[in-house]
This record gives C-alpha cells, sequence and structure tokens, in this order.
C-alpha cells in the first residue's frame, strides 16, 4: 500500500520512527521539520551523529565516552584524581556532571552484577579499577550505583575487595533519602525507612 | 563549562536537542541510543536524512512532495484524476492519505490566504490549480483547508474563480462537526451549530 506521495520521504519517516519514544506522529512532524531546515543545517545534523558513531572511542583510564585515548574529565588537570566516582554507565556520568557538585573523577563499570541477565564480575571494568586502585594514589571511592539490589550487590563486592586490599581508601556510597521538594507521604516504605535509619545532622541539610 | 567528556557526544545532542519537541533529557537518551546501534543501522538513519533534505523535489502538477517530476499519487493510475482535494500543506496530504479513504489526487496550495501574515493569493499555488482544470478533466473539486477564518476565506475566494469559470465543476468541502467518539458536551460550539445547520440523513452517519 502507497502512502507517501514519496519513498524518500517514507523512507525518512521510518528510520526517525526507529528512535525510541518516537512514535508515528512525532516522526511525521519532525521529518517535515528537517525538510523545511536550511541544507547546511540538516547537513551539520547528520554529520554530528556520524561523528558520534564512527569516531567516539572509550577513555582508557575511567571508561567514559571520550574524543581519544583520555576523556575530557580525567585529562582535566582542575578535577580531584583522589576521589573515584564508580557508576553504572555513562549516562549516570552526564547525570552527576550536570549536578556541578563533583570534583572528582569516575569509574565507568558498564553495568551491575546481575546473574538474571548473565552479568557477572568478569563481564564489569571492575578489574581495571582495581588497577587503578594500584597506580593512582586514591583516597575515596565514591559509589553512586543504582538503589536496586543488582546495585548493592555490585557496591558490596567491590567495597569488601578494597577494603581487603586497600585498607587505607575510603569507600562512600551516594546518600538515599526523600527527594528535595518531595512530601514524605509520596516517598515510598524503603526510601523513607532508610532516610530515618541514615538521618544526619540537622545543619548539614542546608550545605 | 565542560558538561561532556567528549565534544562529538556534545555536539550531538545539541544537534538533536534542536528537533521540536525533543527537550535535553530526550536529546540526551536519543543520543545515547544511536551510539549503541551498529555503525551500517546509523549509516542508514543519517543517509536517509541526507537524502531527504537533498534529493526530494516537489510534483510539478500537485506540488506534493515527490522523488521526482510527478509525485507517486499523481502518477498512480489507480487514482481518481477526476477529483482534486486542495489542501493547506503537505501534512495534509499525509493525514488524508491515512484515512485509505480518498481515492482522487490532491493540490497542495502551500498555505491560506492571510492578511497579517501577509500571504496573498499570488503566494500560494492558486494559479497552478486553475491551469489545471482548463487541460484536465476534472469533475469535483474537494476543499480540505483547516477551520479557520483564514482557511473559509481561502476556500471561498478559490471556489468563486471555479465557479465563474468552469461552472460545471462540483465543489465540495470537508465536512465540520462533532469529533466521531467526542460527547456533545465536550465540543465547542461553533463546531456544534455547524453539525446542526449541516446535519446529514441518519442513515448516511453509518456508511
Amino acid at each position: 500500500m502507497q502512502k507517501y506521495s514519496s519513498k524518500i520521504l517514507e523512507n525518512a519517516i521510518n528510520q526517525i520512527g526507529k528512535l525510541p519514544g518516537i512514535g508515528h506522529r512525532t516522526a511525521v512532524r519532525l521529518t517535515l521539520f528537517l525538510l523545511k531546515q536550511p541544507k547546511e543545517e540538516v547537513k551539520i545534523f547528520t554529520e554530528s551523529i556520524d561523528m558520534l558513531r564512527n569516531n567516539i572511542s572509550f577513555c582508557h583510564i575511567c571508561h567514559n565516552i571520550s574524543d581519544g585515548e583520555e576523556c575530557e574529565i580525567c585529562s582535566n588537570p582542575s578535577r580531584d584524581k583522589s576521589m573515584i566516582c564508580v557508576v553504572q554507565d555513562i549516562r549516570d556520568v552526564l547525570a552527576i556532571e550536570n549536578t556541578n557538585v563533583y570534583k572528582g573523577v569516575y569509574h565507568v563499570l558498564n553495568g551491575v552484577i546481575s546473574p538474571i541477565e548473565g552479568i557477572g564480575v568478569a563481564d564489569l571494568n571492575i578489574d581495571s579499577l582495581l588497577q587503578r586502585l594500584e597506580k593512582e594514589s586514591v583516597a575515596e571511592i565514591f559509589m553512586a550505583l543504582p538503589a536496586t539490589t543488582e546495585g548493592d550487590t555490585t557496591a558490596y563486592y567491590i567495597s569488601k575487595h578494597i577494603k581487603t586490599r586497600f585498607p587505607r581508601i575510603k569507600v562512600t556510597a551516594i546518600a538515599r533519602g526523600v527527594s528535595v521538594g518531595n512530601e514524605l507521604e509520596n516517598t515510598d516504605e524503603i526510601t523513607l525507612a532508610r532516610s530515618i535509619v541514615h538521618r544526619v545532622e540537622f545543619e548539614s541539610t542546608f550545605k
């Protein structure tokens, strides 16, 4: 069945419609938008995506997305190399960077231990983290893993290894608690329970 | 301020974030999705957009989007050439085609008369419509213009010209009325008023 007057148009709509969360209507809207843009703009748009897929590499230190051997965070002299934040994937790096609060460096595990999904210790960048700790002078490992059984298991596994092999390194974890601006009654029980157990000095909450 | 570990990544996120209705979070999500896709898939994706912008043309008969001189609708022998549907833009062609109900051909005006926006008769494909009527054997002109003052004005202008120069051609307009599945109380007054004035034979509503 011929749905479009142009196969080129149909093709572009179908390709854009393959993006996650982009339905058919949105795909049509985005396609017609691109069609109306100046040719140079569309060229810049598609080139940026081609560049992304073909020229991006991963930092050999922290496994974060990088333009070269070493990522912009690891090669930035103003970042505190004595603190390493351990995260599940690059999305978490982006989220933490957006807060503008963290000044240390990262280590991207590329997942968390998950027996159900068949992800074991060997599939993650855990060995390279321990190797980093041997070479670099690290004071604190800051675990920012997901608040799931898998995340907690992974954090526990890593912290146990660090405590055994590098007893001087402090291991911290991201605070779990009631979201800023959230009502207590809208917070789930487990989070609320943790927030009570891990309550902090009143004044520190305003820092 | 350095927000990303990679300028290539940052660039792609910014470019995708320029699309209408795509916020920053969605741009990040789509960018990371594209990064995880096989290289060939991403190549097909960007090529389809480059093709769209560089190789698409407009049908010289109906001004619809086309891969060549004549669009797939105008060149399709099974479409009824004696009926021309007049629409504002290509988006409307797509919407009507999606219904699978219309078997005639189209004429894309590329806008409607709008003194406020400075769009006059000369800016629209009205002359080429009248020229088509001289050459082709057309029985019906079906106005499917927006239900706005501008749309109505444009439809009135065109129908007046057709009635004067081609009195044998029947001019029809798309029905305005209560949306299928809509409650009467949720329908705006003007639409409801029109639906009462233009009420139809009861049995025809089930066709």
